[in-house]
C-alpha cells in the first residue's frame, strides 16, 4: 500500500525561517537580551495559554476577536496577545514574592489573528522590558528608558534613530484647556499629520465642529518644533491653564534633562507632541522610536508610562513605565528592505575533514578546536572530497582543515581559507592561535 | 461603580517561576544552548501553531487525545505536542534549501493536555539536536551523540551520570530469531526489570505462552553485563542466527569504539540490553541517560536513530539521530530534591544608591561600570536609606555603591559588599577592578 503523503507546509501568517535567516534573527534577538540584562532588568516567562477569564479580564476592544481562544475539557482558554496583560496578572498573582520596583524583561512569542496579509504575523516575538512601582514609582525611571533604547539600538547597528518623546498629561491638559470633548478623536487626526498634511488634519478637525479658534490654538501647538529646550520654552509659555498640563511639562523637562544625564546624545532624542501611542492606558511620558533612514517602517520601539498596571487583578496601585520591539515585524521589514543580512547558514567555524576512513585523528583534531570555544564539526560522511568542500561552502564555513595521511604523520595539518582559497600546513597550536 | 477583581492565576499543569527559579532555569537553557551550538547545530525554529492535517499526518497514538486542537476561521489548528513532527515537516518543506546532514537544534515550548498530576507539565521546553541525512547517514554520527550528551550534563554541573546504549536492531533480531511474534509486548514487559526484578519479568513472559526455553533465552540475554567489551563479546558469542542481530551487533561496536574517539570516559556510558526507547521509531542506535544518584528522575536525555524522518510528508529517505531533553520537567525535579538551587533573585552586581537627590553622579557611575561589562541599576526611589539597603539584600545584589555630597567631593566611592558587609572607598577604577 503506498503511503499517503500530506503536503508539508504551514498556516498563513506564520514566520519560518531558513538557517541563515534564523541565525541572524537570534542574534537580533540576543543583543535585545543583553541590553535589558545590562540595565538590569530580571528575566520572566509566563505561560502561552492562560485562562480566558484572566487574559479577557480588561474585555472589549479590538484585540479580542483576534484572539486564540478555544476549550480544553472544561476549561476556556486563550494564547497571550501582549506581554503586558500576562505581567500585570504575574505581579498582581505574586506581589508579595517580588521586590518593588520590579525591574523585568520578557522576551516571547505573543498570537493575534490579524488580516493575513504581507508584514503582518499572526505568530510574533516581543520583547518588552518594564519597571513597576509599588505605590508609586519615580519619574527617573521614564528617563532612564530612552538610554535603555539608545543602547539596544547602537547595538544592533543603528545609528541614525530618533527617540521621540511626549507627555499624555500634556495633550490630555492642553485639549481639556480647549474644552474638546472627543479628546481621543482629535488625538487619532493629529496622528496622521505627516501622512495627510496639516490642510487635510485642519479640515477633518473642522468636520467635528472645533472652532477656528480651537483649530488655530491646535496647529500651533502641535507644529511647535524646534531644539527640545525650545519645544519646553515654547510650551511653558502657552497659556493653558491646566493643572495636568502644566505637571505635564515639569514632567517632560524632568525627563529630558536626565535623559542628557543617561548620555543618550541630543541627536538621538526628540519631543515629539504629535505622538500619543494608544488611547486608554499611558498616562504620561510616551516613546516612539523612528529609523531615521526608514521613517515608512513606522515606530520600531514603543512604550511609556501608565498608572495602574494590574487594576484587574488587585486593588494594589502599581505605577510602571515600559516599551516594547516587535521583534518578528522588525526583522522581517529590516530584512525585506536589505538592512539585516543573513551571512553564513551555521556557527561552525571550521569542518574538519578526513580524506580516508581514519576518522580518529579528525576527532582528535575537532575536540582541540571545540575545546578553545572554536566551533567546530568532522565530515564523517563517505563520500567524494568535492562534495566534502561542497557541504562548507553552502554552508559558508569559513575554514576546512583537511586530514590524510601525510597530515597525520607530520602533524601538520593543511588548513584551507573557503574564502581566499588559501591553503597552508599548521600545527594544531598554530591553527588554533590563527582563527581565534 | 467598584470594578470586579479577576483572581489572578494560570492553568494547572502550567509551571511558572519567581525570578531565582527563572534565571537558575534560563541558566540551564543557556549551558545547553550554547553545548548544542558548540558541536556545531544550527538553529531552527517553527510556529507552535501548525496545520492539524499537517502535525498528525502520522495520525493515532496515545498523543492524539492529548493535543489541544482547535479551529480558528476555517483553519483547524494544532498546537506542537513535540519537536520532531515539526523537523520532520520543515525538512520535507525545505529539503531543497538545506544542506545535508542537516545539524539543527531547536529549543521551545509543547503542549500536551496529560492528565493533571505532580510534576508532569502541559506546556514544557524540549531541547533536540538531529542530524539528518540525505539518503544515508554515516554511523559515526551516532556515536558523537554520547559526546554532546556528556559534554551538556558535565556543563550543567553532573559529575555521575551514565548513557546507557542500544541497538534495536540487535533487539529486534534477537527476538525474531526466537520467534516471539509480538515483540512491542515483550520490550514492554522487560522495560520494567528494574522495576519489579527477574521473577515478576519471567511470570509476565510465561502469561504471554512464551516457551520455558524462550524465557531462559530472554533471561540469559538481558542479565548480559560486564563491561562494555564483555558485553559485545558475549552478544557476539551468543547463537543468534539472524542478520539484523548481526548488523546490530557490529553497529554497538563501532559505536562503543568512536564513543571512545571522542573521550567520553567510560564510566559514563554503559551498553544495556534492556532498554528500547518507544516502539515504531528508533530502528537502531538507542540512548537514555541516567543521574546515578538519582535513578527515580529517570532518563533526562533520550534519543535514537531512526531510518526514515519524514515518510508522511516525503518520498525522499531521510535517516536520522537525535536525542531530546525534557528541561522543564528535569528543573522541576532536580530543583525539588535540592540539586539546582536557585540563588540571587537579580542578574545586577551593583546597586548604586544616591543618598539625596542629586542623582546625576549615580548616574554616571552606573554608566561607567555597565559600560565595563558589570550589570548595575540605580535606585531612584524617594525612600530611607534602610530600604535602599532591603531592596538589594531581597534581591540578592552582591554590591552597593553609596553616593553622598562627601563621595562626590573626593571621588571616592563607599563599595559596600552585602554578604559579608565590608565597606570600604574606593575609586571607580579600582571598584571596577575589584567586582571584576
Amino acid at each position: 500500500m503506498e503511503k499517503e503523503i500530506v503536503k508539508p507546509s504551514i498556516l498563513p501568517g506564520f514566520l519560518e525561517l531558513l538557517p541563515a535567516e534564523q541565525i541572524a534573527f537570534n542574534k537580533m534577538m540576543e543583543t535585545i537580551r543583553k541590553n535589558y540584562e545590562k540595565f538590569g532588568f530580571i528575566p520572566q516567562e509566563t505561560p502561552i495559554i492562560e485562562k480566558s477569564e484572566v487574559l479577557l479580564a480588561k474585555g472589549g476592544g479590538d484585540t479580542e476577536k483576534q484572539i486564540y481562544r478555544f476549550t480544553k475539557g472544561e476549561s476556556d482558554l486563550s494564547l497571550r496577545f501582549d506581554l503586558t496583560v500576562p505581567l500585570a496578572r504575574y505581579v498582581a498573582q505574586h506581589m508579595s514574592s517580588l521586590t518593588f520596583p520590579y525591574r523585568r524583561y520578557q522576551i516571547g512569542k505573543v498570537y493575534r489573528g490579524e488580516r493575513n496579509q504581507k508584514g503582518r504575523f499572526r505568530e510574533f516575538y516581543q520583547c518588552d522590558i518594564d519597571i513597576i512601582g509599588n505605590g508609586k514609582l519615580s519619574i527617573i525611571n521614564d528617563a532612564e528608558i530612552p538610554s535603555i533604547i539608545y543602547s539596544t539600538f547602537k547595538d544592533l547597528g543603528f545609528d541614525s534613530f530618533t527617540i521621540h518623546i511626549n507627555n499624555r498629561k500634556v495633550l490630555n491638559g492642553f485639549f481639556d484647556n480647549l474644552q474638546v470633548e472627543n479628546k481621543i478623536d482629535v488625538l487619532r487626526i493629529i496622528d496622521k499629520l505627516e501622512k495627510i498634511g496639516m490642510e487635510a488634519v485642519k479640515k477633518e478637525l473642522k468636520e467635528m465642529n472645533l472652532s477656528d479658534e480651537a483649530i488655530d490654538s491646535i496647529e500651533r501647538f502641535i507644529t511647535i518644533d524646534g531644539s527640545n529646550d525650545d519645544i519646553i520654552e515654547a510650551l511653558k509659555k502657552l497659556e493653558v491653564n491646566d493643572e495636568n498640563f502644566k505637571l505635564g511639562v515639569q514632567e517632560l523637562e524632568k525627563v529630558v534633562y536626565y535623559i542628557r544625564e543617561f548620555k543618550v546624545p541630543e541627536k538621538n532624542f526628540k519631543i515629539d507632541l504629535k505622538i500619543a501611542r494608544g488611547l486608554d492606558y499611558y498616562t504620561g511620558t510616551v516613546y516612539e522610536t523612528i529609523l531615521d533612514d526608514y521613517p515608512s517602517i513606522g515606530s520600531v520601539c514603543s512604550g511609556g508610562r501608565y498608572d495602574n498596571l494590574a487594576e484587574y487583578y488587585t486593588n494594589q496601585n502599581l505605577p510602571g513605565v515600559g516599551i516594547s520591539i516587535g521583534l518578528t515585524r522588525l526583522f522581517y521589514q529590516l530584512h525585506e528592505a536589505g538592512i539585516v543580512k543573513s551571512e553564513a547558514s551555521t556557527l561552525t567555524k571550521v569542518l574538519v575533514v578526513p580524506m580516508d576512513e581514519n576518522f580518529s585523528y579528525a576527532i582528535k583534531t575537532a575536540n582541540a578546536l571545540k575545546e578553545k570555544g572554536i566551533i567546530s564539526e568532522v565530515y564523517f560522511e563517505e563520500t567524494k572530497f568535492p562534495k566534502k568542500l561542497n557541504y562548507a561552502n553552502k554552508l559558508g564555513i569559513p575554514y576546512i582543515i583537511i586530514i590524510g595521511s601525510q597530515e597525520i604523520e607530520s602533524g601538520r595539518l593543511s588548513l584551507k581559507n573557503m574564502i581566499t582559497g588559501e591553503q597552508e600546513r599548521y600545527t594544531i597550536e598554530e591553527i588554533i592561535s590563527l582563527i581565534k
